[in-house]
């Protein structure tokens, strides 16, 4: 696009490139962040540890982005082991501050042996210009057929990725088949929350995303150098081409859930946790007395943490 | 409440300390992010003062929680006479990054006479413990009783704050009495947007917040150096008669509308000022022609932003 566009004297390229400058700014702060609340999150972690079934509680309340993903099964195994969960921007700090793990702690269970579960995220920009979190499926050693949660997709993800790192991405394999036929049959409002250690996200390797920011990169200083830059014809058709879904995706919106999890349950756990606590006192109110005192706290403290309200 | 709440050796008010120390993170990061953007946001002003209506068209793609509140007189008015917009957190260096002052610049209209309407937020603490956003009431001079948006209740507000702050805070006068009328006539659905100037938020002077916040640092520091700390018992109570609404406030959420406007369409602006294009382009398109080429371009065009996509 060009500044005839807009009919007006300001290019499509001059409000990119001021979007990518704010961008900037965001990495930034995104570095500052981590740097800046890195020992308090240590400190988190040795005080809610005292804490029993903090983790449990704190995706009890978990708001609906994340809420919507976990079926009542998926519910009870969390609310039994899930010892704990951190987030990580594994990357920084000379890296990509988007990239990130999450990682899950479980205490013996019925359903899998693993007791830490790790979901890594990297940032990626690829040469037709899309940008996104890329992963690699983990599999889960489940204690039998019947206690995977997955159905058997998440062992076929690892089995394809395999296959597709061997040469055989174009081939239509046993897994594939299989896999089509399983998500065909999943509705998608069935599939396991454990699903999501499953995305893969675009393949984009890491020597690409090196090149593709590389690139645009110059091509933006040459731009702010007042040089006119040549926008490739084909990368628009590029993008509508590469940017289909990958179709044997099991959880597509797993690099969503992540940021939800790491910009709003992670940061926001103590506000969470202390939510359960008073829906809790609130239920508890509704059998034990009619003491109006003991029902006003309960009320007050249905709306806000205690002490203090904060806004914005 | 104390450790025995939670059966635990962690109390709340540990809990709580961490949440301010994590809080006191989150606030130099809006002094980093004020700082290290305030060029950006000059130089974005400069460029989109450029473009014919991009205030209009930004707040024509404004998120929900904006746009529930623009009735279609509002949008009418806001399309035809919105020149800018700008959010400044007027209190920085030195004071709090949450006050904030948003301004509205307006071009002549039919409506009324000001060409600029400000709206200042001030944070503030109270003695019993509340914290949030408190403004004044600005007026605007309508041309006529019946281009009144608000149906005469900002000049009601307007002056019920003189006369509160005149001493008759407690008086039943005749502009409280009317305000009320107007109040049960209004459905909420049917306020203006242009209430959003009415709001006032609950009444604390910058000395009471100064000495609140000065009470409440000097109880954590003391936490902190382990030092017992007596709980006022009355604190709660307090906080529940006081935290009731002002119950003759004309747009009570205006300060979750202001935090909306200064955290999305404010730094968003130029992702909703071309989501708008692509929409005009799209619907464009329904019309013109059934060329494949150009079909293909706008639908393209209403999944991402030209060239980049970018995600988290």
């Amino acid at each position: 696009m060009s500044a005839k566009d807009l009919d007006i004297s300001v290019s499509y390229e001059q409000l990119e490139d001021l979007e990518e400058d704010f961008e900037d700014v965001e990495l930034e702060l995104l570095r500052q962040q981590a740097k800046l609340s890195k020992d308090l999150y240590a400190k988190r972690e040795k005080i809610v540890a005292q804490i029993p079934n903090f983790w449990p509680l704190v995706f009890e309340q978990s708001p609906p982005e994340i809420d919507e993903y976990i079926q009542p099964t998926d519910s009870a195994l969390l609310m039994g082991a899930l010892k704990s969960l951190s987030v990580e921007r594994f990357e920084l700090p000379e890296g990509d501050p988007r990239s990130l793990a999450i990682t899950f702690e479980f205490s013996e269970n019925d359903h899998f042996e693993n007791t830490k579960l790790e979901k890594k995220f990297w940032w990626r920009e690829s040469k037709d210009g899309w940008a996104g979190l890329v992963s690699e499926p983990v599999d889960i050693k489940w204690k039998s057929a019947d206690k995977d949660l997955t159905g058997g997709a998440l062992a076929l993800v690892k089995q394809i990725y395999e296959d597709d790192k061997a040469g055989k991405a174009q081939e239509e394999t046993e897994s594939k088949k299989k896999l089509r036929e399983l998500l065909e049959n999943t509705g998608i409002g069935g599939a396991s929350f454990f699903s999501f250690f499953g995305f893969r996200g675009r393949y984009v390797t890491a020597e690409e995303s090196r090149e593709a920011t590389k690139a645009s990169q110059e091509k933006r200083k040459a731009r702010k150098e007042g040089k006119e830059v040549e926008v490739k014809e084909d990368e628009d058709e590029d993008e509508e081409d590469d940017d289909d879904e990958y179709e044997l995706e099991i959880f597509p919106t797993a690099d969503d859930l992540a940021v939800c999890i790491a910009e709003d349950l992670w940061p926001g756990a103590i506000k969470y946790f202390i939510q359960a606590q008073e829906q809790d006192a609130l239920s508890d109110m509704d059998f034990e007395s009619d003491d109006d005192e003991e029902m006003e706290e309960a009320d007050n403290g249905d709306e806000k943490p205690p002490q203090k309200k904060r806004k914005a």
